[in-house]
């Protein structure tokens, strides 16, 4: 249906029509499985809803930032930073040769999904999407921060199931994680006490 | 756990402690189920996936606005705005019964849930929920409308699945979302014609 944008219901606008269409592709998203388990283990969490939490977190965390930010910009970017997924899948940070296609991949599923927007609105969530990508922002390393430590705690409340699935050790979880400290240094000393505390 | 906040890791700040009590307690919102189905079909959607997703929609369809609007508080309000379901449950807009006991239930939740985090928090939380459920200021409207429009466009792409095993005939799905149109006069039109078009 959103591939060629001819969906059969009767959308006034051609702005409106291709806005709709990428809200209806977002969908899929909830269909993303992630290696993270809910914190009562019952089921994967999906990258839909994982979008929500970061954001949530970002919202009510936003004071930890080690620099001054606008939270609003961070909630933004956890609301669509995970929507390249929808091609491109979710790539567990510990798996090393997904991570070495990762970008790619992500490349060509951000120039698909966000171009199905309205041209202003494509180039604003890619612009979006990529300082995300890019690490360098205060925003940006504050929502790093936000995605990598949201695991940790489902982490810490499942006993590391996730990484123990995928015999991840504590040295490989504190080394993959330790950007946390680039966006909020007192989130990256609790996230220290969680992963040792998970993978004893 | 988080009843009585006593959780055994090593969070230094009780105010750290308290924030990451509620983030973990959200994480319940991820298995409330709503009567909306996935636009695949394959699944009732979940009240976590679905506050992000008309987050994602209010992002992206601000400019609707019948008046201006803080697009970043209606993105907030559309993150929290679920959260009193964790203990009050999904009510389906079409249930009378359920409806009539929706407000005692949810203020009860709302005591609860949103207690959980620091006092000033928590009065921010709150006061963002209870301006929401007022529908009084234009953020209200607005965000109220993402709530509507979001399960019309399952409903359409599930040709009224939803509405057809709840028998909600096209009158009551008029009436009952109407209320969009004090929020976006244009994505009202688009919403009575999609209505009419999946309950025919």
């Amino acid at each position: 249906m959103t591939e060629n944008m001819d969906f059969p219901f009767p959308v006034p606008a051609d702005r409106l029509r291709r806005q709709i269409a990428f809200v209806l592709e977002a969908d899929k998203l909830k269909g993303v499985l992630r290696q993270s388990y809910l914190t009562n283990g019952e089921r994967h969490e999906n990258s839909g809803e994982h979008s929500w939490h970061t954001a949530l977190l970002a919202m009510i965390l936003a004071e930890y930032s080690n620099r001054s930010i606008d939270v609003c910009k961070v909630i933004r970017m956890m609301l669509i930073h995970d929507l390249v997924e929808i091609d491109a899948g979710d790539t567990f940070i510990y798996d090393t040769a997904g991570n070495a296609s990762k970008a790619v991949r992500e490349r060509a599923a951000a120039e698909r999904v966000f171009g199905l927007l309205p041209d202003d609105q494509r180039d604003a969530v890619r612009q979006l999407w990529e300082e995300f990508e890019l690490r360098q922002t205060s925003e940006a390393k504050f929502a790093q921060a936000m995605d990598r430590l949201m695991p940790i705690l489902h982490n810490y409340f499942t006993e590391g199931r996730s990484w123990r699935e995928h015999n991840v050790t504590q040295e490989q979880a504190l080394a993959k994680n330790r950007k946390i400290a680039d966006g909020a240094g007192e989130l990256w000393d609790l996230a220290q006490a969680l992963i040792v505390a998970s993978l004893q």
